[in-house]
């Protein structure tokens, strides 16, 4: 039976979604919620539902090319940023790729849909789980693709743009396609040191994954997107999937996010605030730390203390990352939310550690 | 350069989408609108959207469940029909596929992703472009898959039901699955007499692929959804793309849609009458008609009159079919909509034929 492997599946558990006030911290979604443009801009585009949507996308894919300063042939949208992934390994067809472990579990899901084998690049605890320059001896010449999250996901890290280059000019030498999902790159604050988007243009190789969903806190809408320089790829991406992939709500959703600069700063900001406010306060608590540059916070429970559990009962979600790739049970992943419900999780995990955690390790 | 191949393109047509009276008869959508009910769904859902989709879409499951009269074990909804056709076939892997000729395109493009091989079964004009039985013929032990549609696209032509099941049948002795593609099959007035739906259960080599696109005039939103006794293959299906390819706004919208029973039995109605009065209002201006059954009609057009651009004029967009395999320049495809409209464009039609055609053969 096929099993769903993420976090933010609020649906099958009617202790948490039937509760008011559940508390979602399993889905990396921006806390302020939905900007008012982009909920006007859905419901003002429903009546344009009675038409197909623009296969190309055109009016978005304008609006990203003024936004990211790349030519608008250089841009493919799909149904979030996992459907742009499952039709890169359609275009792309690569017989091995190279993965990171941990990292989110869809791009080896997609490389195995067209038959792939997956060679693990497995982070070390020791290293505080950054990628080292041990990458480059295990990407070989019989190395096809080469997929990297950064900031990476459950863990938060970024990858160092020196050793990130280096791995981009190894993949070139080698003629591997080098997918970067930088998803979560807009929760970074100094993005431009990190962000690979300025290298499009002279690495026809770099492929590099976007999406809405987590920025502008609509993942119920779906909306991602692909930069390559590569246009013989985006002519390839048209072609391995159907034509109307983004719906007319995703695309008129698009288009109001990109113009919402003062609810991006106000997001980072609070982000980054919250980030070290969780931080500080989890350290209290006794958990394991490990920080990274996102919206969300990998730990790692002291005495196997089954936090998921016990929070689901205070109608908390969190994500339970023991089915990662190189990760085994204890470690959680928490995303970063306003402060008031910070406070809120917090306030309970104390209780939990004062009054429940000594019984349990007794 | 990715070519598009369907109708319903506003988008690229400045001369169509900017002229506010534009009529669109290229695509194939019930013309009494997107039903109240499902618009207060999408606009409701917009705040529903800082979650991800149930992957599962469970409610929306139980609904076809109900309405179907089908477990909900063997129904899987996407992205449209087209997402689950790709999946469909990223699923089944098939080696070589039978289509017919003329039919809609995706097919073809879908099977190719996996590299399939292609065999057209062409249609006869002197059949009036229906099925044969010569088809069976055409399936081999070679055939790995068999893709229908009925009613077919673009001529509208239901299939008979015991050729149809004369051809599961042999499909089933050579361990084919057998594709039909019943999106079309909402506007049928006598739908209990074609549908294959109730073959279901005894049948797992049968898939049916069904949309709400058509129906409830909402081919912006993505929704459509398949059938099938096969449940290991529905597994196969959620294995084989990313989770949340169905939107919370697709979701909420289905779920409203299967309450809307007047709004459909008043669309069969305005179809079948207005289909009727398209057909003999088109005879009278001199084009050969295609009878079918659906909410379309093909048409023949006598010394190659280029009627898309001539109606492109008048701000009418028609479907021209000559990149249909198995059709050649000359054939269009027009959806059927409301007498107001059908009205009109009979009227800009005869007045054509009247001052253009004369010109146009001389």
């Amino acid at each position: 039976m096929y099993q769903y492997a993420h976090g933010g599946d609020i649906y099958s558990d009617n202790a948490v979604s039937n509760h008011k006030e559940f508390m979602d911290y399993s889905a990396n979604i921006n806390p302020i919620g939905i900007p008012a443009g982009v909920r006007d801009a859905l419901k003002n585009s429903v009546s344009g539902c009675i038409h197909y949507p623009d296969p190309f996308c055109r009016e978005l894919r304008k609006g990203l090319r003024d936004y990211y300063s790349v030519p608008d042939e250089m841009i493919y949208c799909g149904n979030g940023a996992a459907d742009v992934l499952f039709r890169l390994m359609t275009a792309l067809q690569p017989k091995r790729t190279l993965v990171l472990a941990p990292t989110f579990s869809d791009y080896e899901k997609a490389a195995l849909t067209v038959g792939s084998r997956i060679d693990h690049f497995f982070l070390n605890e020791e290293d505080d789980f950054t990628v080292t320059p041990a990458i480059l001896k295990a990407i070989t010449k019989r190395t096809q693709m080469v997929v990297l999250c950064n900031p990476n996901n459950p863990t938060g890290k970024l990858i160092d743009r020196e050793l990130l280059l280096d791995i981009l000019t190894h993949c070139e030498s080698l003629q591997i396609p080098l997918l970067v999902d930088e998803c979560f790159m807009d929760f970074v604050q100094d993005e431009e040191k990190y962000s690979l988007t300025p290298f499009l243009s002279e690495h026809p190789g770099l492929i590099i994954l976007k999406a809405f969903t987590k920025i502008y806190a609509i993942p119920g809408v779906r909306l991602g997107f692909c930069l390559t320089s590569d246009v013989s790829l985006i002519d390839r991406l048209y072609a391995s999937g159907q034509d109307w992939n983004v719906s007319v709500l995703a695309q008129a959703a698009g288009i109001a996010a990109l113009k919402e600069t003062e609810y991006l700063n106000e997001s980072r900001m609070t982000i980054s605030v919250e980030r070290e406010y969780l931080i500080s306060q989890l350290r209290l608590i006794g958990v394991r730390v490990f920080e990274g540059s996102a919206n969300y916070i990998l730990i790692k429970s002291m005495h196997n203390y089954p936090w998921p559990e016990k929070l689901k009962n205070y109608h908390i979600l969190i994500r339970d990352c023991s089915n990662y790739q190189g990760l085994s049970s204890g470690y959680y992943r928490l995303a970063v939310k306003t402060r008031r419900e910070n406070r809120k999780l917090i306030k309970i995990m104390k209780e939990l550690v004062k009054h429940d955690l000594i019984n349990y390790i007794n």
